[in-house]
């Protein structure tokens, strides 16, 4: 337990949950400035007096990033709160009874089966009650959490004291190079549940964001808020499947597909359109597009509600690092049983550390379950929680693979000088993810490797 | 017939086909100027010597668009070829055989049923023959017509005398107020048969678009050119689709998912998520998202190649307006027999007259089966063709009207009057494609009509 908190010269913002949202939300709060430059709040992070809580809370106390951090704009923002004394953390949960405003970034979890989505209301109501039971009237609670249409409604407002004013304004929080920016210099959506919530999210949220350049957009109800942005990630996610389709076509037809998508992405009409890949991971983009059936039929009644291109999406994405699979076992002339594989990548996304949900996972696990020996890299992972495993920091080295498979674009990968790496070596190539340059597919291509590329076909 | 045609002063340009695309490319050709201000090209129209193509060669000759055109620069660009005489229009296809350059512009049809798509190649074919039979060695030949990917190998280039030049480059026109602009201001994609096509498309090209504000693509291969096209439109439609489900969804829950939209839209990731809607209609996106897989197994032997998000799509977007249909049910109390509905807009999209594959037919037809009444209008539409009507050009008034559909934004439907234009009557209203403006649904429901919106719950 932590000393006891209490907020004093300025009005208080207790952030509720210390992961990769709300870690970085409590430190873009406590970065906020007054017209006369002094800081605008006294920040508490709250996390539970679990293990992982208090790693968290005693990592951000002493002024470092509880993850891998590769911003150094997050970096220098923790840094100053902690000289300012206006940004601490702690385990009390009794710092809720004296906050002004309350940001809640618990998450609310839901097993990823497109087929049966179950959600984990409990717990989430559990995170809210430990705030409800303590905030006094007048207490602005905002909602970033992701949660299906209809929970602060249903689920959150019958717990909370009268007088409370709840709002709803979901985060778009991008881990990265430019994860502060993601908060701080990016457009915001948000809905109160009255005008006057309404009314107090703007004002706060005005503080903490650069509404000159990124104004803030006001919907007209909280399920409003819910909705976009599970309709956003939905959006993404059909959309990465969509081009699934196209990428084995231009495989086979022996066009290179990414310079195809370069091409319509010159009408701005078209700017969006996504790339052939390795798969979808992360926390959202894997479970989000299920949240909208789950609220429909669970938390607003509506029964017949259905979302087919979401749940499509979702099942197709997980099932992306199968296609990879299969390109190795092609390459490595029909089956992997005895093959030593090169897995270059394990997280979600390129320049992070995240491994939630991630498609090396399926990847490695079913290489395994053939028969081939799978040794795996990341320059940002050291340990791979879901597969418990411990990973090497340094680059292994080519010789005695039998294939080597770029999964993930990090930026090491994407400068890898191949003919000094390879050294002799002939491996197999598989670029899964858009990770090689031209100079690089060409370089192993000159050193007589044989090398595919999911959604390339002119390569064969 | 119309008198021999011959090339005389400057490099001759053949325009095959002169429909949308063929009329419009036809004029931007003969605008293209070289650096000293004197005309590029000689262009000759040419189009089929039946009534449809004389009717269009006769108008297009006497300086008139033969389509209903609102775009003032088009107009002046046909005046101003006309009047420098380096645009004109036969049926002699003779022409062909002087051309320095033939743009092929003629349409490939398929009969767009998403399970079994079935293409058209035998009359696609004997037009290329008309061309090819014709040419000279050393003519270029740009296909800008929309075609399974193979077509340009496997079927064109057969048929082709050797020395021609083969190239692609799909044409991006849009009918409306930018119709001129959406030849000569837009990207353009290109690939050749050989590194001398791809030369002799990008010189030819490079005078008729502004290439220095709107730099061309070249991409490696006609078949990645094909592509490029049909998946240009399959995302198109699948994305419109997607947006159906999350419409259905915002009626039930009592959302504006108008204002969802344009909330997430503010995300440049973002920007391209579409509105839900009436309906998907006009000549491309009701079947070029079945080219692919026609394409596929038909001429380039992929026998396994499936694209089911666009299969999905293109079905799914036909079954749209019986939406509309069914709304308008609920709105008069459960039947439509004896009914009377005024349907306002006929064709595919707002401020043009293409009343291909219209969503309204879809309406019109379910609603007339379940015994309703239907008037049709439409500001650019004097005779519907596909339904054998005639349209009267003043809008209906709404008295003894059960209900009125807003079925395409036109900009006078924009503009409306309601109050002036109800003068007393109180039919209920359905907003089925997002034309009203807020005034305007504000003052229907003050006249006291009953009043509901596609993708809009807010409204009940």
């Amino acid at each position: 337990m932590s000393e006891p908190q209490v907020f004093k010269k300025r009005p208080g913002v207790c952030v509720q949950g210390l992961g990769f949202v709300g870690a970085a939300m409590a430190i873009a709060v406590a970065q906020a400035k007054n017209p006369d430059g002094r800081p605008s709040f006294d920040v508490k992070g709250v996390d539970l007096p679990n293990k992982t809580g208090k790693a968290r809370i005693r990592t951000l106390n002493r002024g470092r990033f509880p993850f891998p951090c590769s911003d150094p704009k997050l970096s220098a923002a923790l840094e100053a709160g902690r000289k300012r004394k206006n940004l601490l953390c702690t385990d009390d949960p009794s710092v809720f009874s004296s906050a002004d405003v309350v940001v809640v970034d618990v998450p609310f979890h839901l097993n990823a089966d497109a087929e049966r989505p179950k959600p984990d209301v409990d717990s989430f109501r559990g995170a809210i009650r430990q705030v409800a039971r303590r905030v006094r009237p007048g207490t602005l609670v905002i909602i970033e959490s992701t949660v299906p249409p209809g929970t602060c409604e249903n689920i959150i407002f019958p717990e909370l004291p009268s007088g409370v004013l709840l709002a709803h304004s979901y985060e778009r929080v991008m881990p990265g190079k430019d994860y502060f920016d993601s908060i701080v210099n990016f457009w915001r959506v948000y809905a109160g549940h009255t005008p006057e919530a309404a009314g107090a999210c703007e004002k706060f949220l005005s503080k903490v964001v650069n509404v000159k350049k990124f104004p803030l957009t006001r919907l007209s109800s909280l399920r409003a808020s819910e909705t976009a942005k599970i309709l956003e990630n939905s959006y993404r996610a059909v959309n990465i499947a969509f081009m699934e389709e196209w990428g084995r076509f231009a495989e086979k037809a022996g066009i290179d597909l990414f310079e195809v998508v370069s091409a319509i992405r010159k009408r701005p009409t078209h700017s969006n359109i996504r790339q052939p890949g390795f798969g979808v991971g992360g926390y959202c983009l894997t479970k989000d597009p299920l949240l909208a059936s789950v609220g429909a039929a669970g938390l607003l009644g509506l029964k017949k509600s259905s979302f087919p291109f979401s749940a499509q999406a979702v099942g197709l994405n997980r099932r992306m690092p199968l296609v990879s699979v299969a390109k190795a076992r092609e390459l490595l002339g029909g089956r992997l049983r005895g093959k030593k594989i090169l897995l270059l990548g394990v997280s979600y996304r390129q320049d992070v550390a995240d491994t939630r949900f991630s498609p090396s996972e399926v990847f490695v696990k079913e290489a395994v379950k053939e028969g081939a020996k799978v040794i795996c890299h990341d320059p940002f992972v050291g340990a791979w929680a879901e597969m418990g495993l411990r990973l090497k920091k340094k680059m292994p080295l080519p010789g005695g693979m039998d294939l080597i498979v770029f999964a993930v674009a990090h930026e090491p990968y994407a400068k890898l000088d191949v003919s000094k790496w390879l050294s002799g070596s002939r491996p197999a190539v598989l670029d899964a993810n858009h990770v090689l340059s031209s100079a690089q597919t060409e370089a192993f291509r000159r050193a007589g490797c044989r090398i595919a590329a999911i959604g390339r076909g002119d390569l064969a």
